[in-house]
């Protein structure tokens, strides 16, 4: 039997779990699952025969390497800050690893052990990272082996509430950490390069410079930029490329609406609210607007930021009670986000029946041979309910197809790597395609960069 | 001879030292000048007979220690952060020390060696901290000492250009730190009390959010709100009050324009800019704008800022050459903020013959017998041209001043201080009035805050 370990049974494990258990028998595997809450491993195995749950805290070194040194492959699902005592070990035990998580440099820093000794430290293979770059890589091969010059290339990905479960104005509810959605786009100036200039978005001006897509058989979505559209530039081979972007997708009319918290500032991180925890809802907005002993936060609020009276914008923060006085903030000491993420998580958290939706959008431009052609590529996942949600069902499949491939020898180039090699991409997107996650692919005319073509 | 010790020979240098030459003969004085640059030191004292310059490198502890040693007070004007070596050799030499800058922690820290010497470390005695100071102070005592009860105080300095060499159309140069001017505002939120309540202003909204104050005889000017309004609130003894806000002084009209600014991230000192050193004026610009093929930089600012036609704040823009494409920036990897500062530089240098402008304005509200009541203050300080400039008379003034009363013993209390205690600002305000640094009160109806009656 070949042994899998997998840490951590967090929202992304049940696919992963369910796509190795279903492989079991025929694969001859045998699955660990490891979690210092053992009866969440436990019911996701149910009675699972070539499968067992254990209870491991991922801090204690000595449990950590006696799991480690009894797997043949180590799958790591914690939060990204606990990979690298786990792939330490993976080192000092000549196991491999896979993980769906950014390479930070301390990862980075393994690569000469890995190969070294053979090892595979796989990363960055979930959905954003992972489904981007592979998607991506499988279409700017193709161009480049015909022998096309790449001049543009854009990628958007959004988490969302499928259609049948999108039923605020907001047209958005929590798929994933809200937290991040909060403080989206803070910390520096979005940069991106478009025509050969680099530019620049400040937070202030972020969701206000929002672009659409359209999806056929879903409709219009909008983009917003990403703080750093350059960072795989010359991992993917792009360094010579004249337009590169890379944004989050929402539904049409959210960033505008999300602009007025910017504004505010209330998406603010920085500083605590003194008596936060007295606030109502009310008081919160109120806090950020001037004193009047009559206007009301609701006419006040309109006219700081310009929005008239017949403006949709409003039905929006209605619908969020952010005017209601006799809600509690109840957080002491808070930060204007984490109150602001207390008021959107009344309303924008999934409900039992909710399903979630990934959506994913490239474009490509290239030359070839004097001409120039573009290519739009799209891919949407849809959630089959709380437990095998789009995100946890994108995350967790290429995790589990990478790891078996691994196993059998399919992937076979040692080093710390992420997923952008055609030995890696071409089986794992394969294989997507048999669980439903495609790309939809369409020959356009090629229109570079320009806001008026969209 | 008493022996003044002045570490710094910088731009506040030369009223203090005018100040105390002045005064040398009469009060038996004799006053050294210590710089690392000896000719500006040497500059300032030319042939008086009562004064020598030393260079003095202030790293160098020994040749720090023999100078201090030797004097009977020290007044340190180097930058805030090499105080505090001096303030260490003054308490070890039991001297009295005198600065303009706030007091650090560390400073603070040497408020029990002070006093268990009977040694007086005053600092704060410049203009805005200082005069500011002393100048509510004044009026707060005599209010309470006739038993009102503050229930609101608000104060707001302005470092201009005076009058007759008010020529462009922001009527603002720069007259101190032309870094501190870019970088104003940031870093949280604006924080004050407004009738009661806690008010936060974001960066984004800062410049948007001014109030209107007018001085006879000066016309019209603005205020934006400082970064922490509450930082005196105790130290003025103001526990209870319901308004309390300090801002900053401009000409009418120039915080909608520095705002646009602030909106497309010019004066962002987070990042760096690739290319900068090669980029035009228009290049800076057209950085934070969407690309266009056709499209000109001017058309797509008024465009994302909703900049009508007729707008007078454009010509602001224009006025600063910003749109010149040939005109470089030649920084490297600079930072907008340092990229917008030398911009501003072209054109808000102060000229050989310019003269500035200090401006101060309180505002007091009480109670007495159930009855309320409102003062008004202001202040306005005028150049005398490069050398003697109302910056450098307002602080180095107070500073001189605060150095004599010290040494005659009519300032006794010893610690670590700023000048709040009448003791202090008693006479000083006094004789300030006797160079023309005096302020204009009147009582008016109370108001209370309230936007709509400024």
């Amino acid at each position: 039997m070949r042994k899998i370990l997998i840490i951590g049974s967090g929202k992304s494990t049940a696919y992963l779990l369910k796509y190795v258990l279903d492989k079991s028998v025929v694969e001859n595997l045998f699955i660990t699952v490891a979690d210092l809450n053992i009866e969440s491993a436990q019911k996701l195995i149910g009675n699972h025969q070539n499968a067992k749950a254990i209870k491991l805290d991922v801090f204690d070194g000595a449990s950590r390497a006696e799991a480690i040194k009894n797997a043949d492959i180590v799958v790591s699902m914690l939060p990204a800050r606990f990979h690298i005592d786990v792939a330490k070990d993976c080192i000092s035990f000549k196991k491999h690893m896979v993980t769906a998580s950014y390479v930070s440099p301390e990862m980075q820093a393994l690569d000469e052990d890995a190969k070294a000794n053979g090892l595979i430290l796989m990363n960055e293979i979930g959905v954003d990272p992972g489904i981007d770059h592979m998607s991506a890589m499988q279409v700017l091969d193709r161009i480049r082996d015909k022998g096309g010059d790449i001049i543009l290339f854009e990628s958007f990905t959004g988490g969302l509430v499928a259609p049948e479960s999108d039923n605020n104005l907001w047209n958005y509810k929590f798929t994933w950490n809200p937290r991040n959605v909060v403080v989206a786009g803070q910390g520096g100036a979005a940069k991106f390069l478009q025509e050969g200039a680099y530019k620049y978005i400040s937070y202030n001006r972020l969701f206000r410079r929002t672009e659409f897509l359209n999806i056929e058989g879903f409709g219009r979505f909008e983009v917003y930029a990403n703080r750093d559209s350059l960072k795989y530039q010359s991992v993917y081979g792009l360094d010579n490329i004249k337009t590169l972007y890379r944004g989050t997708i929402r539904r049409v009319g959210f960033s505008r609406a999300w602009n007025i918290f910017v504004t505010l500032g209330l998406t603010d991180d920085s500083y605590t609210i003194d008596d936060s925890e007295n606030m109502s809802y009310r008081d919160f907005v109120n806090a950020f607007l001037p004193y009047s002993p009559s206007d009301s936060v609701e006419l006040k609020l309109r006219h700081a930021l310009k929005i008239d009276q017949d403006d949709i914008v409003w039905d929006k923060l209605v619908e969020l009670d952010i005017f209601n006085a006799n809600k509690r903030v109840e957080l002491k000491k808070a930060t204007p986000a984490q109150i602001l993420q207390k008021i959107l998580m009344d309303s924008w958290t999934l409900s039992e029946d909710d399903k979630d939706m990934i959506v994913m959008y490239h474009k490509f431009g290239y030359e070839l041979n004097g001409k120039t052609y573009q290519i739009e590529a799209n891919m949407v996942a849809l959630g089959e309910g709380q437990t095998y949600t789009a995100m946890a069902k994108t995350v967790g499949l290429p995790v589990a197809i990478a790891t078996l491939a691994i196993l059998n020898s399919k992937i076979k180039t040692p080093g710390v790597q992420i997923p952008i090699a055609k030995e890696v991409y071409q089986p794992i997107l394969k294989e997507l395609g048999t669980f439903g996650i495609t790309f939809h692919e369409k020959e356009v005319p090629y229109l570079g960069y320009n806001p008026l073509n969209n």
